[in-house]
């Protein structure tokens, strides 16, 4: 099936869904985005998405083009006739189309409104988090504000690489002073000897990540403390465990930073818990059902049981 | 007259000049650009211009998709059909298209290449220089690696519309060590007590500019000496003079920077005497003239003349 993107109002095939060359996305990396889950055909953590997406917009002083309810729509809409069981969303929004200039446009232009979905396969998930995956550490040379959502993400795409040519499926930055800041598209985790988890507190330095978000509010009722404070790979490699988090990877226990195994060199049991009591979450998040009509409607896909 | 863009191969209506939604250039920042001067219907420095973007493509691992020769031809085109007899041509080079993923395609795509060309007022530009600019600063916030002409400006774009905000033309960055590094879109400069010109060295801190390299060469035959090093906000304010440079902005005086006066708190002669010295190098640059047939033909445009 050809996928189906939204553009400014109107849904075309993928191949189809262009922007203007003055898009100022394209050229000066002026937009903002958000990625969704999508479990069952149900957005996952849509309220949390969205409340970022328009504190991104509010941050680089783009006006919020339709309201949360329309987006959601439109959101929805690209799961439904892409046909999407499990996978993802994505949402950006640029500032608009105008001849080119640093500064806003001083007529001000409509902003653009462009969204994509596709599956992904859950299976490859859950095998890639019973092995655990491989990190390599870069140096973070991002700009100060990566805690907004933008499209200026080159330094992410070559760190991502990096990892890749490693044999890696994840970069960590290191910030000038030794502390692990992020992933390249997920936060960091740690595991310390008294079960206790660390994850960098949620400054400048890093995106505030929803599944983050999500995972502190679960630690409680799970029986963990946790403790928003930076950590170094020194102290990651003798942590108990390690894990990422994002909406796509959701909780992916860490094996291998830079070579050196963390912990047993295995999958550890806080990671695999909390992974679990994520797919919990999701199987009874409070979004709209697109396929199967209907709030919550049962999720049967076995591929998405924890391992 | 429309403006026509060049796009993959094909010269187009600006209006239809469009990229696929999944061009990395619009969702990752994955991509980098040129901006040439264009004086009497020719290009000034291409050669310059075209070394970097050589540079550039390498810096972040794009093949160079034609080779520099096709791109000067694309560069002419768009200069012709758009009638640009002074102005700026602007070229971009993308990753490419792919399914979204911060590391490369897994299966090599072929880069994007996008054109456009525009008059400029020259007029304008002289009444700016007659007059001098106000400056603002802003923390410099950007990656590390801003060496390398990237489309991520969103940094750039913030700090420049700072500027605006405040009345001013351009916005200098300071870095966190107190240092002026360069504008959102210019290099900066300064003339010591003793005439000696200074401007920040080109380390991964500054883009390092066409026309910044052009004055470069200038400043021995005009009897002038140069210091490659930072200089501080304080230092600027007490300096004789200040200036800008750039391909669209040439050379351009400093005569306020937060509000307060540099030197007299006019136009000095330096900066009146190297933008003099760039007009000179303007006209004599040996590039093909593409309106007029043949090369360095004769520039009869009087508004470009120095103030």
């Amino acid at each position: 099936m050809s996928r189906i993107a939204y553009v400014n109002g109107r849904y075309l095939p993928l191949r189809d869904a262009a922007v203007n060359v003055e898009d100022r996305a394209f050229q000066l990396g002026d937009g903002v985005y958000e990625v969704c889950e999508v479990r069952g055909g149900r957005l996952i953590d849509e309220a949390r998405h969205l409340a970022r997406l328009e504190r991104s917009l509010a941050a680089i002083h783009i006006a919020q083009p339709i309201d949360t309810v329309g987006i959601g729509v439109i959101l929805r809409e690209l799961v439904r006739r892409n046909r999407v069981e499990n996978g993802i969303v994505y949402l950006q929004i640029t500032r608009g189309v105008a001849p080119r200039n640093h500064a806003f446009p001083l007529t001000p232009v409509r902003p653009g409104i462009i969204g994509t979905a596709r599956s992904l396969d859950m299976a490859q998930g859950e095998k890639r988090a019973e092995e655990g995956i491989a990190i390599v550490t870069v140096p973070d040379n991002r700009w100060g504000r990566v805690d907004i959502k933008t499209v200026g993400l080159l330094p992410n795409v070559l760190a991502k690489q990096t990892a890749r040519a490693a044999g890696a499926y994840e970069a960590w930055f290191v910030d000038r002073d030794g502390w692990v800041t992020e992933g390249a598209s997920t936060n960091a985790w740690i595991v310390t000897g008294d079960n206790r988890l660390v994850t960098r507190q949620a400054d400048h330095g890093i995106l505030s990540g929803i599944t983050r978000s999500v995972l502190m509010d679960m630690l409680g009722p799970e029986g963990f403390s946790v403790e928003e404070r930076a950590f170094t790979v020194e102290e990651a490699l003798h942590a108990k465990e390690a894990f990422i988090s994002a909406a796509s990877t959701i909780v992916m226990p860490v094996v291998l930073i830079d070579g050196k195994p963390v912990g047993s060199g295995t999958p550890g049991p806080v990671a695999k818990r909390l992974r679990a009591a994520f797919h919990r979450h999701a199987e009874v998040a409070p979004a709209w059902s697109v396929h199967r009509g209907g709030r919550n409607a049962t999720v049967t896909d076995s591929s998405k049981k924890p391992g």
